[in-house]
């Protein structure tokens, strides 16, 4: 089976596994005060640092090591969303992690707004300032569209709030942006940014979330004083090296090839929701008069995986996301393509052609 | 180096480790559509039904899988800690993770009350009647204690709390239960049940959360629709495997001569506060006059490893659980030794020598 559905997640790699295997050894408990617990707990303060370099953290912010993004957004929210006379924005194109938790606190009263997004799915910026005012606390806005790979400009953004006023608290999800583009956090200027391991070939199951400021933050996991009192639970030192080597590895790569090659061998009339503003390497693509999710049936049978849509968003229904940006008689027929460095040319023209069989078989089928 | 602080964390066992490489291999979103991520949805939910049949639990419950069990216990309180009119009765000998949280609510307002301990830090059954009146809503008490092994009657707690009134939710921390003693939820009665796999030679990183009725849960983190809507974040797979693996392993193993054969070696007086009615693998032992910091780290020169109140406790200067049932003059001196399988009968003899020979050598150089 050939996988583009890599935006959804992705293998670990022998080196990051390695690691998760090699720290198992030191499985000491970092908060006792032995020598071989001191060492545990010197080796996570290390990785702390790489990955404050990593980002180009500013001076005075940390990181914590939280069990996945999902928690990390969820943190972000509880620590920011805190009074019924604020006004907080949201993207309208989040990850679930963030736009169901924003429900919750618009169900529970809160002013939540949701910035619109633009045809690719990206944040429509310039509708950001007609919803600033005094009583805005808090914005987030995910750095790269999970369902399209729109890449929203969060240094602009950020800019625009904190120029309206500084005190208000700009949080991005990186998740899908980490690896593909360059994240200098100190210039971006966001107070919290969240990234993930399992989409960059790292061990599933954590996360973690810079933090600006940490005395400003409200810990989201209480317990026994982990991670600088920020996160409660006994670290997962095995996850957190392997995360590291993850982010070690990732190396830069251009997949405007692939993304070209394929859309070129698609012969059939198509919707690209995903323009020349989005990564390379997420392609959202909608077929008119076809269902995705039978594409995706029909493509599996040829040894192709792709995506309908995130995985995040799968159990929905319509496609929360698309179904903002995407005319309806096109949403039904969404299929998200997204490739890592496995995938060859020749597999990009292949899954072209295939595409264009699978949704011209659909028709035939459905003609009779 | 002898391992003698078990309690506090455990080394994955090469099964566990086993299980959590070869789970790697199947690394698709059980959350998308394709046979890949199908067939690790159906992991998934054998190794709930193991779950459930392994702590027996009753009909139409289930298990979540957490990031760690501090994870869980913080859902447990935000689920049920909703309304400022309600009583809320918890534990004075909780870890860390369920008596901060609760703090943290105190604050806020809620009308939190804890249950006392008795002297050998097990919950005081006698006294919980005396709380309850029709304003209590939720009950939270560790099975074993984290930090003396006392065990609760958690059967008879629920039994007095649900016959008061069934209505009122009861919850039990069963980190330091799990594989030292038998557990039957059906029979306990509680309506959740905290679990984590790095206590039992299993990974860290993954906890699990007994919910008896899941309706009635209101999740911690919300995202992506992951676990029967219960809790959002991409399946750690890898590490549910390896809990399961770890589970399995379990075996009941009689600790009693351990104990015995240690404390008859302690030739210097002490203040065993670990009596009868605790697991026989946790040891909280005191010293009147002596730093039990020293004391670890006097024996870690002769090549033990043992505790000092658990690590959770041990940023906040006194212990807060010893202090409420131990002298203030054997505070100071307090150890926690925890075994596991590879400590020998041979082995707790010299403990119980190094300790004499430690605890001597402290009072002559502090006497000069």
């Amino acid at each position: 089976m050939l996988n583009f559905d890599n935006a959804s997640t992705t293998k670990i790699s022998k080196s990051s596994l390695d690691a998760y295997v090699k720290a198992s050894e030191d499985f000491f408990n970092p908060s006792s005060l032995y020598a071989q617990a001191a060492k545990v707990k010197q080796d996570i303060e290390q990785t702390r640092d790489f990955f404050k370099k990593q980002f180009k953290a500013k001076q005075g912010s940390t990181f914590i090591f939280t069990g996945s993004a999902s928690e990390s957004n969820n943190a972000v929210l509880n620590s920011c969303i805190t009074r019924k006379d604020k006004k907080y924005i949201i993207g309208a194109g989040e990850h679930s992690s963030i736009h169901n938790t924003a429900i919750k606190y618009k169900e529970q009263g809160y002013n939540i707004v949701f910035l619109p997004l633009k045809a690719n799915g990206g944040a429509d910026i310039n509708a950001l300032s007609g919803l600033l005012d005094q009583s805005v606390a808090f914005v987030s806005i995910i750095h790269v569209s999970n369902e399209t790979g729109a890449i929203n400009d969060i240094k602009q953004i950020a800019n625009i709030v904190k120029e309206y006023n500084p005190n208000i608290i700009v949080h991005s999800d990186g998740v899908q942006a980490v690896g593909k583009i360059d994240i200098n956090l100190k210039e971006i200027g966001v107070d919290y940014y969240t990234v993930s391991a399992h989409k960059i070939n790292g061990p599933k199951g954590i996360g973690a979330l810079y933090i600006a400021n940490p005395n400003k933050f409200k810990p989201f996991i209480i317990g026994g004083g982990q991670e600088m009192n920020l996160r409660a639970g006994t670290e997962n030192t095995p996850a957190i090296n392997a995360f590291k080597v993850a982010l070690q590895e990732i190396k830069p790569y251009d997949y405007s090839k692939h993304k070209q090659v394929l859309l070129q061998n698609i012969d059939v009339d198509y919707y690209l929701v995903s323009d020349n503003e989005c990564v390379d390497n997420i392609i959202s693509v909608c077929f008119k008069g076809v269902r995705g999710e039978t594409i995706e049936h029909i493509l599996e049978q040829k040894g192709y995986i792709i995506g309908t849509g995130s995985a995040c968003n799968s159990k929905a229904g319509k496609n929360r996301v698309l179904s903002q940006i995407v005319k309806n008689e096109y949403i039904d027929g969404a299929i998200r393509i997204s490739f890592d460095k496995d995938i060859k040319i020749e597999d990009c023209v292949n899954l072209g052609k295939e595409i264009t069989n699978a949704v011209k078989l659909y028709k035939e089928r459905t003609k009779r």
